[in-house]
């Protein structure tokens, strides 16, 4: 159930059920010669609306940008900055808490969003709080990172080994060919990938990773791999989704 | 050219040619017992996605989440405050503007967006310039709403007459019924329905719009009209974009 | 009535009867070579007062400063960025609401000011709203400019005709004369004026308009004039806050 | 030379020869039983004329809105949050230093204010550094409070003795009255007043305060105390500020 | 007794018979060649701990790090800005009000922090009221300067003279020396140092203070210097607190 | 070397060999029925210290205010909000920046700081980069949790096994136990103490934890284990810093 696609009388009678919501988060930034700037909203997407077909629940609009400052020296890239995505993170919940909504579920496809989502959720619980809404202290969010599945993870493991590496992935770029089979880019990759160097300023991330990827092999990504991990992790997170609505 | 399906090595050749880039706005609100909640997103993106293939310009992805406060009666509807709003807009246009994106064209589905967009422009030019951006004096903004444009507006009093009303009119929920037949909604409409009462407060609209309707009849849409609707608004906002790009 | 004028017991005593207030709002910046820099905040001011005589209503201090970043090129000019101008409105009527002030009638000589004002409205009922008011949904906004008042407008139209430009025009010239005739000033005016070029930065504004007359001709202005537009702004605006009130 | 009566290009010219300007800021609140609730702002603004008139200094704008959050108990008292005094400041300093001004001479009529504008100083430099302005480490800021000259105080003493009091003083209310003669109000006071507590909340202000006053009696005022007042808040006010500038 | 060397328990016993809580409050900042960067806040630390045990009132952890931008241009200096500090002092106040503490009495070692935090007071009664706190309109918050405390400065004028100075006074580097003996630190002091140019940027600052300090000596201190002045500010402080909280 | 302890010379003559610097960052949070309330702080600031010891770097002031929304149910518990936090750290870091500091390593005794920190830091980099600080992209930060490094986790589950706990834990009120010995508590422990429930909101907490503890037995801490735990901790970060300022 696609939250875009019902009526406001819809979601009044899906609240007399069920007070969870899954909300898919992914990010607009660049992914290497061959993979799609829009890679992370796409997974998050697809997943989440897997998710809510497998179980049931609503699935809101994806926030599909995040917190990516440190791909900013590549063109295309798009980021908020942390304190901007916690105010909107803050400005969401807080809209769909006052319709009676409880358990917020959010289903993230970047790595550079986490810090900023666990951020947001304490300073949103107490804001819930002072405004005195009567459900503020049953409130609870969660963020599940699809790639970091442990059955997603292995499967990723066991497809492409080493060579998945952290960004820019074979996975993450195999669920956008199942995705958008129309959109396989080819281009020239660099048999020497750079890795292992951690993430601090956009000027320092270029430097350090001049193409973009980050120790993974794009290429090893097939269209019937994505579908496999798109299996997985729909499968993985539709229990977790279940298990935290159920808690 | 979708931003979203495009590398970052795509995207800097897009700029060696243009310097321009339409933006989706749309909001997630209520659009009485038979619109979908995602109205404004899905015709702002539908029609963005138009004008860039008549045009060949770059598409962003849709800001699926506007300014709706007053519609945060009804169950489902999602706002930010116009001050997040206008962070945002902020972090948009500077990523954007830092690889060399200059003529920033919003295709705007939701009259509740259009002042703080319009807020958000000036603050952005100043900032720009405080951080010294090269290029921060040729940084242009605009908004199109497509709903406003002369020809889209002809056409719907053709059609409808005065029973368009100005919000969950049979125009926006036609372009829905276009590109979502499947998601066509049948709910009881009240023969009677308010209008002309200014927006102030959720609570306040509510109780004088208490479907969410605002003088309109969006029994009398039809995908077929989506369809019209959808080709006089690219069509009209792709000479538009392409007067603004090149002035 | 002057509220700078009055006790807060007179207040008290004022609200017993009415719940409205005009507040006038102006800009300080560049008008031209012969236009006040404080043109905006002067117009707004007299004419806020006579409107007050005329209806009994309670004026409130002049907003002085507006949002005016786009004549910041040119010396003398003040502007408050738009998310200052939102926590300004913000704190104004949140200090008056708390005394029982539940109408806000903003009298408005500064087309700047538009955008951001009518996006401060809504943030300020959800900002009341959260406080739990008790009057919080009886609290309405309008801004009503008085530049754009059909009557003034089609005075202006017939004393100026397309000279009348859209900045540094010669009707709030004119009103400035009226009410400083000793300010009144001379100046060597270029025949040819820019017009037409949309709004951008600063930097943008000053290349476009080089004198920072936009299109008009503020030679025509007299003080006869002004007294005029002063009167019909007067009479308009009178009725539209009585309507207001009365909704 | 009051800049809301100038043309931009005679502060073009003013620049050449002074890099000065005084700003008037003064409060919007009660003043107890007889006190107009713009006096703050009424006695800054006529002081800070007069020292322009008596130096040939640019007078900018009264900032007529201040931090004046006790008061709220009282009908009519409107404050800025000092964060958003701090942001007015802010933008207003940047302003006219981007046109070349650097010393900003505050002529504050209220107690309440001093603390936010100090607190607002510091804030300024560090902004217009980061800016990169080139006349950064040039621009200085003072407050000067025309209540706490040690000459008007000294006469304040004489007059009016122990009954000079702290709010809605005689001395005040006494400039008021030189500057609206028409606006002397009668009203009812105890001959009881409170003073010595301390400022905290609004509330606990008017349970301590019951009608405004602290430690003063107004009623000791007159228009000639006024105009002696005021001369000699002008005369002290003239030569701080020629020592400001020239410092 | 001090706040972090207790139990919640046994803070909670503590409510029980007090509302009251000293907060230490210094600055991270040059001080001369002589001076600690520490200096303020560990005079501020080590008094407040005296007057806590003088008094059985309970003190908070030091908020070490204050206002001091205009020392940013000597090494090793840390400056929040104003609005950073209202909001740390703000969420401070706000945690321990939530707990029932009522009296906050700062004892502050810096004179960079009084502005800022006289500006924080109003805004956090006024966010105490907004969250509607049963004990909101009961806090109380004052702060003490332990070096303007008049004993204090008589005894420092006493024992320095002029030598006293306002920036890396004899008297403050005496107290550290009481408490870090192990610290004191031998450099070459110029004969004349600066003093009496107001403080405007850091670059200004430091142009007039070429090595930091404001017309002081401080190497006349003596450790047993600084205990004198400890003692003299614990005794006159522990006054303080108690005729606060007995208000 | 600890920065409060030096002067600004001889930071100066520190940065001629090293760019980096450690910040220890606590919270002032409930512990259950026998930690203290500093706990958090205690342990990272004497841990810092060690390591400033064991590698000659400067150790900048504890910042024992952190993020502990999540306790404030218990009284005594202090909290920043999150961006409350992320301006700190910024302002924080900026200054040093701007002494010429480049590498910040903060070891860290708090849970709860650790996702508003990795969100800042982004946030400060990009910020960096916009004041165009000619050391901007050099700038590098981490975080460092004493407690999760391998070795001191493999020490504390050997010492106390599942009785460790995640909050109230037996291994941080041992470290406490060794520093303060004297400020060894006793209260009763339920045998019972429950786990594994989330984190949401203050409320939430309390009622899941109800003294305070995450399934921890705090009575088996001895300050001989806190020695252990703090050697340990001292030489594994010492080691992390050095490969840090190494990189």
């Amino acid at each position: 159930m696609l939250l875009h696609l019902q009526t406001w009388q819809e979601v009044e009678r899906y609240l007399e059920t069920s007070r969870g919501i899954i909300i898919p988060i992914g990010s607009t930034e660049q992914h290497g010669p061959t993979g799609l700037i829009g890679t992370d909203a796409i997974c998050a997407e697809v997943i989440a609306k897997g998710v809510g077909e497998a179980t049931g629940a609503l699935v809101a609009p994806t926030l599909n940008i995040g917190m990516a400052l440190h791909h900013l020296a590549f063109p295309g890239s798009i980021s908020l900055r942390p304190t901007t995505l916690i105010a909107v993170i803050q400005d969401f919940i807080t809209s769909l808490a006052s319709s009676g909504f409880q358990q917020f579920f959010f289903i993230n496809g970047h790595g550079g969003n986490i810090a900023t989502l666990k951020a947001a959720f304490p300073q949103i619980y107490a804001h819930l709080a002072d405004l005195k809404f009567s459900n503020a202290d049953q409130v609870r969010c969660q963020v599940a990172n699809w790639f970091m599945c442990r059955e997603v993870y292995e499967l990723a493991k066991q497809l492409y080994g080493e060579e998945e590496g952290s960004h820019a992935t074979p996975s993450e770029v195999a669920v956008t060919q199942y995705v958008y089979p129309e959109a396989i880019k080819e281009a020239f990759l660099e048999k020497e990938v750079a890795s292992g160097h951690p993430i601090y300023s956009a000027a320092d991330f270029r430097r350090h990773y001049p193409d973009g990827r980050m120790g993974s092999n794009p290429a090893l990504a097939t269209p019937e791999h994505g579908k496999q991990l798109y299996e997985v992790a729909v499968k993985t997170l539709s229990s977790s989704y279940l298990k935290f609505i159920g808690e």
